[in-house]
């Protein structure tokens, strides 16, 4: 008896923000000096490791509870319940609403209560919250859901990451070219029927050294207003902390489901970065003295970017709705799901449709 | 077998904001006139209302994290376990960091990332996570944690509420009297050994009407850059709200307790407002033909005013170590835990000591 995936949802943002749009951009580096190569071979380079070529952006309307509220009501209506059904919300996310051209992140109330108040559900017993958790959020959403059903206190929940990191990037940093905005959603619900649904769960939080590998900071563009605080990373640790916990994280997931390396179908994993998926993915393999096999990781990251706790949710209900070239998903595939974000925190969970 | 609260831990701010030192402010409106009534006038009837005589404010070297970190070491120390044993760390919070003089939330990484940074725990298998769910989010913890137990995800759990209210008030508005700082913690563990812990819980989400009840917006005087946003409330819609919705919960977690009426020592209640918290008590009597017993109700607001989710955790916290005149728990004493805020969310708890 494991709880099932009934419906998924998701919303691609409008705004299609292009590589060549970042031309004219001024970039500084860490230390706030001017980045001595043309934009030309900064984005070249850039596109050759993440792999994306474009990301979208919301309009200037939009907030994150909006499109949150978007995804979440294609995931109700892709699953058939009615939404008063529902026993928890629970919102993956980590900068609130930020609206255009502001600096304050607005989260009074939470996200989840916006968006159980944008979906009109008058049940009050549906219960409506926010999990901090970095780019991992939406999956623990899903894990916390989980353990919300498995412990009697719900019967179907509807778990929604959404993010616009387009309103806290600094337009000086490099790394300003990863983020996107985005959201996604899926309803997790009592499954007494049938062999399918969540196997097993993994999750982690690394604070020792790690804790602060994704931070708030000043712009590195000096001339800016050094008391404003926009998204940053130290992209190299990120990289080898990923490469060295992710795989082992999805190992410990994979080793409580019982299933079989094998019978993976498909890895979804947080699209932060190709380069950084790709060798993810082949050192997982490697923990069982395998390689990589082919097709086993869709990715999204060319066109949508790295919307955060987007990104997966996203991901799933692109393939489950045929949206994804050459990657479906069938009865009885078992998917791995995996996650790394700040915290540093990294899930993973095996699911058998 | 019930899962029990094994120590406690709260962290008191030094800095005592009395009512008189806001004799000097300029209160408008939510009309964004100037109240007509002197300062005299409108500090006596906060007073008389709220019971509130002085706040507690931190000083300006210290963020939300940093007090969260005090008050869970202390939670520690209190229950004797090694804190490489936890699973968890879940931070009720709604506002983040907010350093002195600045207006940006930061919660990059989560507040639970930075308390289990600062508490130099290695453990990775320790998951850090914020829940956002307003005044409400301390126990709202306790209650997830209390669900990671029951479904064998965990054995030892911290739960922490940390809030700085005072880095985001309005100060032309009356209402920014009621906002403290505060932190407070308690260790959940796994039971199987008696008959103490956890009997049950209830917990709501309103959102139809009552979503902005409590809200982020412009300060009351017009003269201030309204794009800045402060914790507003509609104080009188938030009273009615409480009176209506926060009896019956506490009567369903009463009820599903097992628990005789009679048989409750104590009623721990979110310190939001003296004469609302004497109404709601004496409302949920009513529920049962009762009159509302004589010192049931601990208050701390009077000296420490509204510390949104680290009333409550404080408050177990003082009389647990006798620092509450009039008050002790001892075993078997029998104690209704409840909260409202922002969300709007309600929820209770009913705990065996």
């Amino acid at each position: 008896m494991q709880n099932k995936i009934t419906g998924t949802g998701s919303y691609i943002p409008t705004i299609i923000q292009k590589n060549e749009d970042f031309l004219s951009h001024d970039f500084f580096d860490e230390q706030q000096l001017k980045i001595p190569n043309s934009n030309e071979i900064i984005i070249k380079k850039f596109q050759a490791i993440t792999g994306i070529e474009e990301r979208r952006y919301v309009s200037s309307d939009l907030q994150s509870s909006d499109i949150g509220t978007i995804a979440a009501e294609r995931a109700i209506k892709n699953s058939g319940i009615n939404p008063e059904e529902l026993d928890y919300i629970i919102v993956g996310q980590n900068f609130g609403d930020v609206s255009q051209g502001n600096t304050q992140i607005d989260m009074l109330p939470s996200i989840a209560s916006r968006i159980k108040y944008n979906l009109k559900i008058k049940n009050p017993n549906c219960v409506a919250y926010d999990v901090i958790f970095g780019c991992p959020g939406w999956l623990q959403g899903v894990i916390q859901a989980d353990a919300f059903i498995k412990a009697g206190m719900a019967s179907k929940c509807l778990i929604v990451g959404t993010e616009t990191l387009s309103r806290v990037v600094d337009p000086f940093d490099r790394d300003s070219m990863i983020y996107s905005d985005g959201a996604g959603a899926c309803i997790l619900e009592k499954n007494e029927n049938s062999n399918s649904g969540i196997l097993s769960s993994a999750n982690q939080s690394f604070t020792l050294d790690e804790a602060y590998y994704l931070f708030y900071g000043s712009s590195y563009n000096p001339s800016e207003n050094q008391e404003t605080k926009y998204i940053k990373m130290h992209g190299r640790k990120i990289y080898e902390f990923a490469l060295n916990n992710v795989p082992l994280a999805m190992k410990t997931a994979v080793d409580r489901s019982g299933v079989a390396i094998d019978a993976i179908s498909k890895i979804l994993i947080h699209q932060a970065n190709e380069k950084m998926d790709e060798a993810i993915i082949k050192r997982f393999y490697l923990l069982y003295d395998k390689q990589m096999p082919e097709n086993i990781m869709p990715m999204s990251i060319h066109k949508l970017g790295n919307s955060s706790v987007a990104t997966v949710p996203t991901l799933l209900d692109l393939i489950l709705k045929n949206q994804l070239k050459g990657h479906q998903i069938a009865e009885g595939d078992v998917l791995l799901i995996a996650s790394v974000g700040a915290g540093m925190n990294v899930n993973a969970v095996v699911y058998r449709y």
